[in-house]
């Protein structure tokens, strides 16, 4: 039970699933240029808070590349400027944000000799955020999984928060992943997430490939699942959670997490402790991105909009910390008060 | 202010204006025959429960009209056949089982003398039942409109409950057109209804028509309109209400009702008295249309869901009738108990 590999790095460029091709091709391309890695961000070739965060540091490794004849001094100028550049492609995952600064970081005058000595060691830090996202996703499954413990078991998500969405086999997908290997009887229901339908075109494909099975719903039908008691539990993924525990994902999650209130279901948020975000109090600080109307007008080929309609295209909403019954982390399962248990949890990190 | 006429009678044929096409194209047919009328209704060339009932009427006149020949004996026994078929094409709207047995009802041996006799009760009565529905709606739409009493006024709706849904100017559009009427400065939200987006196509494109501001948003957004108070009340049309009060509507309204209720905005059902039916006591009785999967599967020649994916796709949901703040009725306001303001209402009908 493989997870696919959705960014890995190949020494001089990144290999990234172009996902905007899914479910009907299965496409992989290599990025070799910080612009073609804005541009594979801003398209949501790659996407997932985590995935994003990952390319990131490598959209910036190869940007330093570029500059290794550089001084230090101007060296460190230059990256600071394609940080903020790839940190602006898409401003509401924290991940784009944590990545670039810990790579900023690692180039500090103070802890390297050379320009060369400071893209090694951006290299080998993007690598090991690589590598430190697979280990997190695993611990968010198997904290899931034990915290869950429900067999059969029937499950909600929303958008894609799987291995599609991370460097390893998702944050609320993970969960499902460990149920599945637990040897637990699971079965995903996916919204299919519009306008863009990461739910069904990516969710409903990285399940397929490892045969779980999975039910597709337009995002409307979700309270006719819950009314009906086939749920058990919902799980979504997170782009960026403040210090009281908002939680900002793909729009259409506040809709899910008041569902589950009014059906008492619980309505978990499963992430890594990188999404947690002290730095802002409440979920009315996080940046929310609008997207092109276009997207919400027509899909691919088809434009289904009445002319002229004004549109509404909010890439992400905000659920209030009282509707989360509690975060899947790497660390543990996160319950209320927010406000004390989030800290405690940054401060062991 | 003229609204769209989405259904008229032309002596031998009832022309349509052909809702698949819709916004792009503004295309009317001319059905000749039941089986016409049956796979527009199927295909939902023509949809909403008002303009099903009289479609279904003229489907029967066309029937009838072929059977002229027949003796009044076996032409009943024809036309009680051919009523059954109209009325199995879709089974969730009450409407065309209402039309259809008025109709046969008009043709009881002890009221008509002879099979043209019979056809041309029948023809009257389903012009009848047309110009009915053009007053109900008239009447819907001033009760609600002075119910509402607000400038300016910011309404969010679900598919579409207007003049394309009617052979008049619509149930809860028509609370829209009233107000604008009034003077009121209305704007409308229109959620853009998955699987088929009735809203983004036919909601957007009649508001257009008439110059009436409308959004369209993807059915997940509408938490976030609500939660920016950005709308003053939810209005939707219906298929069918039990004696109780429970609403079978396009699925995605059980989801706005529930959303209403948590931020305490009003939720109300605009619906003619012959969309009540206290033949069935609650919700669970009524039947509930699944549709093909295709039609979440993907849109026009689209296809995105990944292959072999299990669907969900049931055309319509049960809102309870504890959600309900009020219905807009031609009668008046009903507002709770609705077990006895229901009744009370049908006894004066």
């Amino acid at each position: 039970m493989e997870s696919v590999r959705t960014i890995e790095w190949l020494g001089k460029s990144a290999r990234i699933i172009d996902q905007t091709k899914l479910p009907n091709e299965e496409v992989y391309i290599d990025i070799t240029t910080t612009e073609e890695m804005c541009e594979a961000i801003k398209s949501l070739r790659i996407r997932g808070a985590p995935a994003i965060g990952i390319a990131a540091a490598f959209g910036l490794v190869l940007g330093a590349m570029e500059y290794k004849h550089l001084s230090l001094i101007d060296f460190r100028e230059k990256i600071k400027t394609i940080g903020a550049l790839i940190v602006n492609t898409r401003p509401t995952a924290v991940n784009l944000g944590w990545a670039v600064n810990k790579l900023l970081k690692s180039s500090d005058m103070e802890k390297v000799d050379s320009t060369q000595n400071a893209i090694q060691k951006m290299t080998n830090l993007a690598r090991a955020i690589l590598e430190e996202d697979i280990n997190l996703c695993k611990s968010i499954g198997t904290n899931g999984a034990n915290f869950i413990s429900r067999d059969p078991v029937s499950i909600l998500t929303h958008c894609n928060a799987g291995a599609l969405a991370t460097g390893g086999q998702g944050t609320a997908l993970s969960v499902v992943y460990e149920l599945s290997k637990q040897g637990k009887s699971v079965q995903v229901f996916a919204d299919e997430t519009r306008p863009l339908l990461q739910g069904a075109r990516l969710t409903a494909w990285e399940l397929h490939k490892v045969n779980i099975p999975v039910t597709v719903l337009c995002d409307n039908m979700a309270a006719t699942i819950l009314q009906q008691r086939k749920v058990d539990c919902i799980i979504v993924g997170a782009d960026r959670i403040a210090g009281n525990g908002d939680t900002a994902n793909k729009i259409g999650t506040l809709n899910l997490a008041i569902l589950a209130n009014h059906f008492e279901i619980p309505f978990y948020v499963a992430a890594p402790y990188s999404t947690f975000d002290c730095s802002i109090k409440s979920g009315q600080e996080i940046p929310i991105e609008n997207r092109d109307p276009g997207e919400v007008k027509g899909y691919g080929k088809e434009t289904f909009t009445a002319q002229n309609s004004k549109i509404f295209n909010p890439a992400f909403d905000i659920t209030p910390n009282e509707l989360v019954d509690a975060f899947i982390t790497d660390k543990g399962i996160v319950v209320k008060p927010y406000n004390e248990t989030i800290l405690q949890m940054q401060l062991n990190s």
